[in-house]
């Protein structure tokens, strides 16, 4: 067996029996659930049954049980089982109830156990599996291998049933690989925006507001103020036209769109005064129904279209509260939503631009982005000749920039084909972010028309896009690509001045304050009764403050600052004039 | 009896009178509900028991006969009713079961009815009434005197009742005052933002969506992104921080702030998704629980406060459907909103700022304003001496800038004073906008705290505080007082491209469209295949557009436009560079 990217989920997989067998070694009274090979590493769920709850401590005692099983150099062996009906009456003799139940569910399928045996051929361990596993535990380094922590998982996912103990930990093929991504997870924990969102004052969730609905601090706020600028601007720039629609509207709007067919568990609806009223309110899941209205209210012709409509609309999407975390997975959000209305013969080059638009952005955060194309399923609706035009055409606008792309064959939602765009942070996550949806649905179900150049009336095209995906979630993206250090264009603030000694050098440091502020750059005055040095590293380090200007006798006898740089540290005095004017062009250029 | 404008109203209910008179005297079946006179005129409420519908002709003939009536110089003269039971059943007999009903109501405040009689002493009209009533008929000039309308009104005003039909009239002590009223009426009619919400594709209700929730076109859109613009430079100019706040939250939120104990029946709840479970969630109708939550995400010492914190918050206020209309009666608005957390000896300063924000930014709309001032119930929450300062304070910094303002003696919320600003349109009308409104309750209620000079934890005071009151109502307003003609920083297009000849004259307009629509210049090139001086009327007066550029041979050869400005006409010709220039100081001064 080759040890290389491919079957590093095989070795994963053969880990977790071993950690199971050590945790039953460890732990008799431990139940066996399920333990799976995931993309980072795996984890086992256990159901200890007498309640203690794994600490810290036994962890490093499980990975290290784990290095001496695996120094036994025992054999994995495939064992079909002959008779499973006496197979699962075992597992329910020795307690495994999980086990018992799944290979009930699994009885038709010719299961398989997995034997773990020493070399005299005794079974060590065995466990409900498919396979395939690594052929020996010689395969398995024990400094390549790493449990990392314990957390809460429900049987099955489903809380109605039992909280089993779940194990994460990690394996590779040797040492390098596993420092490699340790180090990935520690720069990752250090980016968590829920982590930076209390240590810079970013945002908040709480507990009186409800899961999933977030609290914009001014920083963040302020963040998101640039971004929504720079949103605004480049569609005004693209030929967008942007509106305003309201948060609720009657169930009627949501029949005729569909939504209260296939989409009513994640609506939010809203108490009738009157059981019997058939007037029901909706807190709206999307924007889509609202634009199509606003299109309603004049006519077109071919040459008015394409109207491409935008819309920062904040939609409302009921989540499982455990699935709720920080501004990554939220029930309340602002799409950077937009609509594009078009006849079949504009569609390429409107598909064309949207891509321009998301590679333009992307790269003004410095963010790589991979690209998946799904194709139309079985069951659709809409034109033939329409889906391939569009299918063409996402292609075509793809391969002339020589961008490369998965597709996803089929996989398409029944009224169109998308475009999925994923983008990369700084330490090479992929986070989807922009989509182009086609749709030929929605045009149908509210009959919008457009008159052709024949003077018939067609029903126009209708693209769904965003480019940032929600504020939200962009946003918590955001924080992690730069660890919560904004460039300057999008910092909280901006500059902070600190005078040397607060009797001495207030004066001409307040001048210097007031003259930025006035200019429109975010600038706080540090006259703290503090250390300079002090203030110094907590405006760069602690508040990730980009610019912090010094100021001295020998800078006010020149009208000059001392500037300190985020990450770099001092790098010279200039004029006061000639560092605004080197900051306005930098926040100007969103550098 | 003098005439003037104090008893004008005394000359309206007597008008009220002779119009029920004469429409008892053409429509022998009309039931008679009430007559009261209003601040623009009078109306009586009618029950044409036979189904009849008033048309604009049977307005004309009551008229008439109201002036033949006023001819015959009756008398109006007070009658204490002896038997209020007989009277009763005679106005039963009479088929008179309004005010039967009304008189069984008031049998013990010493009801009285008015007698209209001619000189011999013949009772011809009578009507249940507290009177007063001018002396009789010649007080009345019949050229002053106009009906104006029919509308639908139900019988107390609930909509279980029977549907009436109301005649709206007005009259005034002479001719030229009618005149001015009916020109003024006329003036406010083509001013309508409704009206001019179509006709200028502004925005749009939809019943699909609901009453009261506004679709903003791409028109209003920009009108109102200028103004959010403004209002964000200015706050931070100000020293305010913007926040972002989600629409929905639990209901426990407002069980602490107390509007759920009074403010229930306006606020839109959620469904539960189990009736059992006691997590509800609930449509905000205000922002200001939001920004308390922010506020305790921090510590603050008197030196860290005041905070102004603001938002532009969504919110969403339950109404009957009957009194919606078009922006300025809405269930959905936005509130440009702002909350000052400040410590007593801070109040007056920040009182005195807000007056300053308000003044300086209704001097922009060229609006002047009057300001009502409500102080303390008898029944009130928070420290007297609070209270006594903070109205002090409110006093201080008005007569300090010489601003008359209206007292009304108790009238305040049990929670604090507040300042009402009532701005005046182009025509005069006042609308409630600007309000401060201190707060001594919600900070005791989320026990929010600052640190003292002497180091103890006292609870802040806050403000609540809008400029515009509501975008919707605000934006409403902002059509009916520029008549739609947006000043050139507002308008949807500012610029109109129009070339004399599309074969000729197209590609240098082009040109300069161009240039100007990359300097940011809302402009569009009308290259329609219309005559020019159809173009040049369609922009500046159907469209409202502030200038048209018009285009033909010697503009090209000077690199230049002919300039027509809306409102004026023709302004000459200019180089391109000197008009773009011009109206780019135009758009920054906010002209």
């Amino acid at each position: 067996m080759e040890k290389n990217n491919e079957t590093l989920h095989v070795l994963r997989h053969s880990c977790s029996h071993i950690m199971a067998q050590a945790v039953q070694k460890l732990f008799p009274q431990a139940k066996l659930a399920i333990g799976p090979a995931t993309d980072s590493g795996f984890y086992y769920d256990f159901d200890l049954t007498d309640g203690h709850a794994f600490t810290h401590d036994d962890l490093a005692k499980i990975e290290e049980e784990m290095k001496n099983i695996i120094k036994q150099n025992l054999t994995f062996e495939r064992y079909e089982i002959p008779d499973v009906e006496k197979q699962i009456a075992e597992f329910k003799l020795e307690g495994e109830i999980y086990k018992a139940e799944l290979l009930e569910e699994h009885r038709n399928d010719n299961p398989t156990l997995y034997l773990t045996k020493d070399k005299d051929g005794n079974v060590l361990f065995n466990d409900l599996c498919a396979g395939p596993h690594i052929p020996n535990t010689s395969y398995i380094k024990g400094n390549a291998i790493k449990l990392l922590k314990v957390a809460g998982a429900y049987w099955r996912g489903n809380e109605k049933n039992k909280m089993l103990q779940r194990i994460y930990a990690t394996a590779y093929w040797n040492k390098e690989d596993l420092q490699n991504y340790l180090t990935f997870l520690e720069e990752a924990e250090k980016r968590d925006h829920r982590k930076l969102g209390t240590q810079l004052d970013l945002f908040s969730v709480r507990e009186e507001i409800g899961a999933g609905l977030v609290l914009w601090h001014p920083n963040l706020a302020v963040v998101r103020e640039q971004i929504e600028n720079y949103w605004r601007e480049e569609h005004r720039k693209r030929g967008y036209v942007i509106v305003n629609t309201p948060q609720i509207a009657k169930s009627k709007l949501w029949e005729i769109s569909g939504h209260m067919d296939h989409y009513k568990e994640n609506m939010f609806f809203i108490q009738k005064d009157d059981e019997d009223s058939d007037e029901q309110f909706v807190v709206k899941p999307m924007n889509c129904p609202f634009h199509i209205l606003i299109y309603q209210a004049n006519r077109y012709s071919y040459r008015s279209l394409p109207l491409r409509m935008a819309e920062l609309g904040t939609v409302y999407r009921k989540e499982k509260s455990g699935a709720l975390s920080g501004l990554t997975r939220v029930q309340g959000f602002t799409q950077d939503d937009a609509h594009i209305f078009c006849t079949p013969e504009q569609l390429v080059d409107e598909i064309n631009a949207i891509i321009d638009f998301v590679a333009d952005t992307m790269k003004i955060f410095k963010m790589e982005f991979e690209v998946e194309l799904s194709t139309r399923p079985d069951s659709y609706v809409g034109e033939l000749e329409n889906w391939e035009r569009a299918e063409a055409g996402l292609k075509e606008a793809m391969d002339r920039r020589g961008m490369k792309y998965d597709i996803n064959e089929g996989d398409g939602a029944f009224y169109g084909p998308k475009i999925d765009f994923k983008v990369k942070d700084a330490i090479g996550r992929t986070w989807q972010c922009a989509t182009i949806q086609l749709d030929f649905n929605l045009p149908e179900r509210f009959d919008i028309k457009y008159q052709d150049k024949d003077g018939s009336m067609k029903t126009p095209i209708m693209l769904h896009r965003v480019i940032f995906g929600s504020m939200e979630r962009f946003h918590g993206i955001l924080i992690e690509h730069y660890a919560g250090a904004f460039p300057t264009w999008l910092a909280p603030t901006q500059v902070a001045i600190v005078p040397i000694s607060n009797e001495k050098h207030v004066d001409f440091a307040e001048k210097v304050y007031k003259k930025m502020r006035d200019l429109g750059i975010r600038v706080k005055l540090d006259d703290r009764s503090e250390s300079m040095n002090y203030k110094i590293r907590d405006s760069l380090q602690d508040k990730k403050i980009p610019y912090v200007c010094v100021i001295g006798d020998k800078e006010i006898e020149s009208n000059s600052v001392a500037i300190r740089k985020r990450g770099v540290g001092q790098i010279g005095t200039k004029s006061v004039d000639e560092f605004i004017a080197d900051i306005e062009k930098e926040i100007k250029d969103r550098a």
